[in-house]
């Protein structure tokens, strides 16, 4: 008995902003299990703004998407059928394998999942439970270093990783944090849902006179997820000793050129500052610390959410598409079946 | 009796490069010393390249130089009169107190120092047994991480820094040392007495071009004392993980308007770099195990260095402009009396 397996692969490499002609759907008819393999159907898909990067072929951290290969990335499901008496039927799972409603493969690639806590969806492990959470966590404590009193600024604050870096800081101690967002529904969430105390929309006036008002005594912590004046407006901002976690670049993602540094670079040297770049990978052995932290306080209440859920495989693509373009607030999922 | 003193004082900010008409010499006298000061005849005068920085009225990890007051920098003299136990006469002492001959102020302003070991000239104090020495050990090994068998690269590296620089990283097991500097003398002088494994001259060949000629294994560390297409050019050779010390800038410090920063700022994402600034007066804790182990490297015979001498008071600002245009190979020192 065959089982049908809709996926989405790269067809070529975007140049500048990604189209649906970078992509093709396949679909891929898969036969009975082979020894040591499970069959999982996909409950939720992840699309990242690492993606991005991916998809055009120049070094980086981790090898380029493959042509005509099924866009890999993070997701949940569950075993529908199983050789491996550690992940029975039912076992809810989360696995690398990506753009697709249905995978079979060894069950070596999949990772056994506790039932969401609380009553929520799965697709909390792609987010705040997973690695979303985590590289929040990672970057604001472990790259810039946070500590307690600090001012904290989050570019692209009302994206995954922004919502949850603007909770993790205020439950570690953090003096102040402020957020920019590209709306003023966005900035409104940032303040009255994600405990923000300040934000602002960064198409309203240029990011250095905005961050100037919002933080008057200069910030301590910048966590990336924009660059460019984003990145350009931390660095007159900040006060001496001052650490920068870059996790994405998002401005510069779809840029078919090189785009210009921060005019400010001298900034680095006059006030000790250290800026560090990080992607999640290399720091998995975080995973257990945040785990405790973060389960504690998603159990206690004191995180909260928010997805933006795209429904069906075949609409992946515009759910990255959003993603790229800012539609989302919160983690942005595609929900299969 | 009085005392004459020679001084040159700053007369206005410079715009870009500073000339002449920025400074004027003035010529205090001094009368009796109060209780508790101390009458020093300067031997060296330092020049530095962070001096540019302080020349101009901007935020800063130390105050602007102050307009219409003496130059003040680092100076090594002799204690001619005394008031005070600890500092009799004929002390050799270390001060802050900058471009003049003659010093006149409280004891408390100078630290004694012991002659200079196997007859060096006390100017040494000023460069690779000082803040100089203490700079590149600092950069290279705190700030930087340097470990065993890493790749080095060090621009401007036949200045006092970059020499000192090259050289500790030798002495700390550094696999491969690379340095760029302005002229083909300078580059056959970091290869041939200051153990650099290679060098190239900046001016001949785009800088990114020459760095992966002589690194094509990329680089794990970059000394930067040069900022602009040197710090681009190292962002596209860092392997995974490298670490930037950012120590000066003197690309930039003559510009007149702000200049774009490297446009590979995404490499510090992808390749999980670091980049830290720092200026010495923050690190002065490392003073310790910097003279323990430049000391043993000293006394062995292990380091070399070179100074380029100016003679007089009332030439210290074509010292001081000599540096900026890269004429000195080593420390720049104006050598009084």
């Amino acid at each position: 008995m065959s089982h049908t397996s809709t996926q989405i692969q790269l067809a070529q490499r975007p140049h500048g902003w990604p189209t649906h002609d970078d992509f093709r759907t396949v679909t891929v008819e898969y036969g009975d299990l082979d020894a040591g393999q499970v069959r999982v159907v996909n409950e939720f898909v992840s699309v990242d703004p690492y993606m991005r990067g991916r998809m055009i072929d120049t070094r980086s951290y981790i090898p380029p998407f493959g042509l005509d290969e099924t866009m890999t990335g993070g997701a949940v499901g569950r075993v529908v059928e199983s050789t491996v008496e550690h992940l029975p039927v039912g076992t809810l799972v989360s696995h690398q394998f990506g753009w697709r409603d249905v995978v079979q493969e060894d069950a070596s690639g999949f990772r056994a999942l506790p039932e969401p806590p609380g009553g929520a969806s799965s697709s909390v492990f792609l987010g705040v439970l997973g690695m979303t959470g985590l590289t929040a966590y990672v970057g604001l404590l472990d790259i810039a270093r946070m500590q307690p009193g600090d001012t904290v600024f989050v570019s692209g604050a009302a994206g995954a990783v922004g919502t949850a870096v603007g909770q993790i800081a205020r439950l570690k101690g953090a003096g102040r944090v402020i957020g920019s967002a590209g709306s003023a529904e966005k900035v409104t969430v940032l303040t009255e849902r994600y405990g923000y105390d300040a934000a602002f929309d960064y198409k309203n006036a240029p990011v250095r006179k905005q961050l100037r008002e919002a933080a008057p005594d200069g910030i301590d912590v910048y966590f990336d997820n924009v660059g460019g004046d984003h990145l350009e407006a931390a660095l007159d901002s900040f006060n001496d000793g001052g650490r920068a976690a870059l996790c994405g670049a998002i401005a510069q993602y779809n840029a078919t050129s090189r785009t210009p540094g921060p005019s400010n670079i001298a900034n680095i040297i006059t006030r000790g500052l250290t800026l560090t770049g990080f992607t999640i990978g290399n720091h998995l052995d975080r995973a257990e610390a945040f785990n405790a932290d973060m389960g504690t306080w998603f159990a206690n209440g004191e995180v909260v959410y928010d997805e933006t859920v795209v429904d069906g495989i075949e609409n992946a693509v515009d759910a990255f598409l959003g993603l790229m373009r800012g539609e989302n607030t919160g983690k942005m999922v595609v929900r299969i079946g």
